[in-house]
């Protein structure tokens, strides 16, 4: 927590929601990688209910459509606590991605029908989605390269491409669909976002892809799919036609923050993790393993880190509030790689430190390392945001290298 | 290679087994992961009669037991081209650890009747074995921690204690086990090491451990073994009471060599698939991801680092060659550290470039990963490492600490 | 700047200052290393006597004493502004170390007396003061251990003892001198601070100290002292015998604050520097340096810890603001040492970036890494924060380790 | 000393050559900051007569010329002993940069004429001799940009162009000055190298530049010159016209070696001064600083850096013996890079363990870090290295940019 940013709202609902994070799912996700993830789903479906009683549930929504109405810094901390339960918080909250990113955007830019249809019982947690974009031909950072198309025949649209690491695909009743309707436009133009029901002939779920060996199941997994020939009717489109990547960038702004809190909240983990190592391991008689200075450097170090990247992330949403996300651009560059780049170095320190333990399942650490790894890649790889938070520094100081090949 | 340490004999050996590897070996790994594994070692038996037919047998051996007397320096050489093949590669020409290891302490310091007993069908190739020392009480790092015991009552010693990481246990026939029989010794004078058939009553297999997520199974898996009141005759004892650590220390320098050795071989590997995909990924028109610098960052700093390491091992294998192990224990120190952490960068590195596929099942980078994180870890953490060595360093400087509390 | 620390008071001063710093003392550091540092004096007498005429003298006080009475976190926010002249900008507007630590404890701790003789000439800028407490003998990291002796006779001090790294003696007119007055006392209640004005007999002055090759001179300067048999009357005492630690640890905390915003505002300046060149040095016809990635991450990398270490920063003396230096002991330790790496490593890219004329005086960043290498050594090693960082926090998990020899 | 790389020549020349370093000049570099350059000098010059007629004069010189023939491989080791004396050491037996690179190539492309007026003083140690070739208006990284040119008009030259960093120019009797003298032949073709006398009408010396803030003087030093309409005779051109930059390209292998190897040498002594520090600190009583885990570390890393760029740059030195230096390239390019992060690396740990002391003139390693820091510089940045060696590695898997734009 810090204090600068907590707000009145906060002070009352942040104590109540890390309560039940630690009371209710932290001790259930202990046997998580043993419990069949069936049995998971109907004991956090019970859970989801007791957050619907407790007021809890929906936090991220404005209050139009039944939420709290925080800003995205005070949603921020929540996310934080929420992610002291790395699996289970954010589902039971109702606030797992990339369920909360889609509503946000259907809440936005979808029509009146998709909102019924769609949105309604996605807010109500009686379904879920997945959101289709990246695929194995092309390089991620690059959005504007993609081969999924969708020809408007009449009243439909005509699917076909080729996905990967649709993530939360495995279960979920629709897809939200970046593909090319308009070849001929200007590059960034070219791309629209098209609601695809799982049902929908033609939808072929290949396989929940493993991830650092892990397949995953249900909400927490990456599929790949093939959309072949499926059908859809044009009203399934969010927004309009050419604004797949302007509904992406939107998209990303609070994703990002949601995201590096989650980080920011799983390295408070391990640092927890490691300094109760430190303090119970003995190494030599009477003395512990938090009495060696390569450990102590691996506290102090990941301490500020974690505060760093808290600040930075929270003045971020902060700032978003206030100007916009396309005003944040880059501070959101910035905390994509720095707090990604955090996470993954503070696990792998509460990991060492825990020696061959850390390797095994008797800590959430490898886990959640085999997760987290991928906190640098998804969404834009370590070195495509530096790159892009360098160029667009350098475009204040007279460098403009739109028109040329970029290095 | 490093012309410098080839010999004539490398010369013809090398690229034999090179071409073996690639022909006979690569290829089956790219399905280890689908395949059942009771299938692959059917495969991998007919492999090893291969391997047998054209001599490669035991290449690790001295003349006297039908191996080739080759160097440590050499045999060095050889275990970094196996590990091409880095699941298959060592096992399948029986020189895997922990066996390679096992013979060589056994062919050393066994009495005559162990050697027939156990060493012979090892070096047939009729059975596995396992070593098993750590345990989940106490920290590697000091090996004079440790709570199992083994009592002598007649002719048999009763052996009851708790171990894990007891690599390979699974499928094997006998562990070789560390355990207390002179309690009131020196403190490196307690230890001893006994052979324990693993069906031996009282011998509890609990379970493989899952190593970042990975159980694995046969030689490809650590156990945790529980040993309750086993009863095995004192002629399974291996050199004398209380040599357990001298024996350890012997096992440890030729052990360094192969470990860094098949490290020095699995980054080869990776930064193969490094610059492959270099040249092959495309991320605008007409721009490889090799022209990024980033990438070429990855590549050079990884290029310097493997061959660092590779001159390295190969001259402190050298130096164990001319001088023996304890003459070289400081090299010895510095290669275990040095190259555990050049293989693990060099993997992270090649999964950076490699974008969500480098986390998925596509590459075997992910898997190399899982597996080999612990090369910081086993044998000693890093930390452990570099204290030793700086002190060590730090004796000739006039510090002598040994009576002092260490930090 | 950070929007969420800035005040109203700020909005009005930070504009005010900034345009001064750029117009009146940034293009006189041009030729800093080429003039006399005498005529330099001459020239920055002229700009403090415009300072005080603009109102802007001795920001640093509180209302009583003719100050602004700003917060610890409002003033840090101008000490960053002044660094952007790293030369001039602490002294021409009377705030510079260890005057302004000296006149923050003289202030607090000092006699009517003393405070009429020495603090009100020091607030008019009429002489300046050193700080001498390092000895060569001894770790800096231990303040414990010192061998100066402040011995009572009668009415006066004897004072004896040998110093460095007194910075700013030459020239100054007193010492504020850590010295031992009570030998058989608690390890933390020996010492007492006392003022020694520097034309007392048996004051030496060695000579200035060069650091990095660099002597300095005046209050740019690091001086050797040896105290021989110096007699001061004993109410030059600072506070009680016995209290210099108390003393030392209550400059301390502010002090860190003014230092890591000095460095804050440093590295913004090797910042702009860096993107300045990366925009107009050109690398192969058409292509600029700031169009290659490694500048690219070399820019926002910076970027990212520039503003992680300023909130950093802002947040702790936010924090000493509401509750003082002591209960904010550890996030104190911990910007030490992150911000003064942060700028040693800014300072070294925009050297890099620069090539061979990053390292000559055609820029100022050598020199200013030659200075500001020892922020990871003055005040205390950034080892010895980390160690004390841990402790700290591992204190709060149950590890005591006060009672036991330090590792 | 790598066992592997000593040879019988080297059993025998490396302790004698050793023993002189530590007697008659490491003694002497105590006060090389103090005394006069000029006195340092005249005692050096006795030194030289001593190394004279103890037959180790042009030690790196083939046997034809009155050397020894020792290979690179051997003269590398020789490098490094010298090194143990960085001031000194190259200067005292006349194997100095850039003299010696000076007289490798007169020596293989200077005609008959040239060799008698320039390069005979040269072996004989009457002259110095400097190399003129990087401009500060164009990337050292890209050597094909520059302005100098040299006209020719009958049979003189007529030389104009603005150099700096031309190293020891202070006091030399010629530059070796890179000129274009074909301005319409391809990029690589249109350069030549030049002797031009110091002495030239037009060779205006501008200055020393400070280097890290050291001015430095005599061989020890880096100027800047302006060539105005300096007029030397044809005769003076080495090799052809548009030679330049085969004749860089040759002079640059084995330049690289004996840099490297003095780099490994200063690293050593810092290394050494490292250790020292360690055992004679005490930092509480009773506790050196060498029990200190971080110092641990600084020293354990240091070792294995050492050690793998020693290896590194003999095998290199090896193989450029075995195959020239053409063929070697890409290692050549590694050890640049590697090599120059490590002297820096081990420098600044050296520093940091030391505390104000290391920043001081109480030890070498502040001003060594001056001298130093530049290697990641001179003759190209890290930055190119990597890029380059990153380039050649992937044109072997096909990527081939040459008609590109470089990124």
């Amino acid at each position: 927590m810090e204090a600068i940013f907590v707000t009145e709202k906060l002070k009352e609902l942040l104590p109540t929601i890390r309560q039940f994070v630690i009371d209710e799912l932290i001790p259930l996700e202990k046997d998580h990688h043993i419990r069949p993830f069936k049995k998971t789903e109907i004991i956090l479906q019970e859970k989801r209910e007791k957050v619907k009683s407790l007021g809890l549930w929906n936090l991220h929504l404005p209050v139009a459509e039944g939420g709290l109405g925080l800003t995205l810094c005070e949603f921020g901390q929540i996310s934080e606590v929420l992610s002291l339960a790395p699996y289970y918080g954010q589902y039971t909250f109702n606030c797992q991605p990339p369920d909360i990113g889609n509503t946000e955007l259907i809440s936005k830019f979808g029509s009146a029908s998709i909102k019924e249809k769609f949105l309604a019982p996605l807010l109500e947690g009686k379904i879920r989605s997945c959101f289709s974009m990246t695929e194995p031909e092309f390089p991620g950072s690059n959005p504007v390269l993609m081969a999924t198309t969708a020809v408007r025949e009449g009243d439909v649209y005509i699917i076909n491409g080729h996905k990967w690491f649709t993530s939360s695909a495995d279960g979920a009743t629709f897809a939200v669909v970046m593909a090319i309707t308009n070849p001929d436009a200007a590059p960034h133009q070219r791309a629209s976002m098209i609601i695809v029901p799982t049902d929908t002939p033609g939808f072929e779920f290949i396989r929940n892809i493993p991830v650092f060996g892990e397949k995953g199941e249900g909400w927490a997994s990456h599929a790949e799919i093939r959309y072949n020939n499926c059908r859809v009717p044009v009203t399934n489109l969010i927004g309009e036609e050419g604004m797949g990547f302007k509904l992406a960038q939107e998209r990303l702004g609070p994703g990002r923050i949601h995201h590096c809190m989650r980080w920011v909240g799983i390295a408070e983990k391990a640092f927890d993790l490691l300094c109760q190592r430190s303090v119970t391991r003995e190494m030599e008689p009477g003395v512990m393993l938090g009495e060696k200075q390569f450990i102590q450097g691996f506290i102090a170090e990941s301490r500020v880190e974690i505060d760093a990247s808290r600040l930075l992330v929270l003045r971020t949403a902060h700032n978003i509030d206030l100007y916009g996300a396309s005003q944040t651009r880059d501070e959101i560059a910035a905390i994509k790689f720095y707090v990604a780049n955090m996470v993954v170095k503070v696990l792998d320190r509460a990991i060492q430190a825990h020696g061959a333990m850390g390797l095994s399942d008797e800590t959430l650490l490898a886990s959640l390392y085999q997760h987290e790894r991928g906190a640098r890649i998804w969404d834009g790889a370590d070195e495509v945001h530096k790159q892009s938070l360098a160029l667009s520094i350098l475009k204040k100081y007279g460098l403009d290298i739109r028109k040329k090949t970029r290095s």
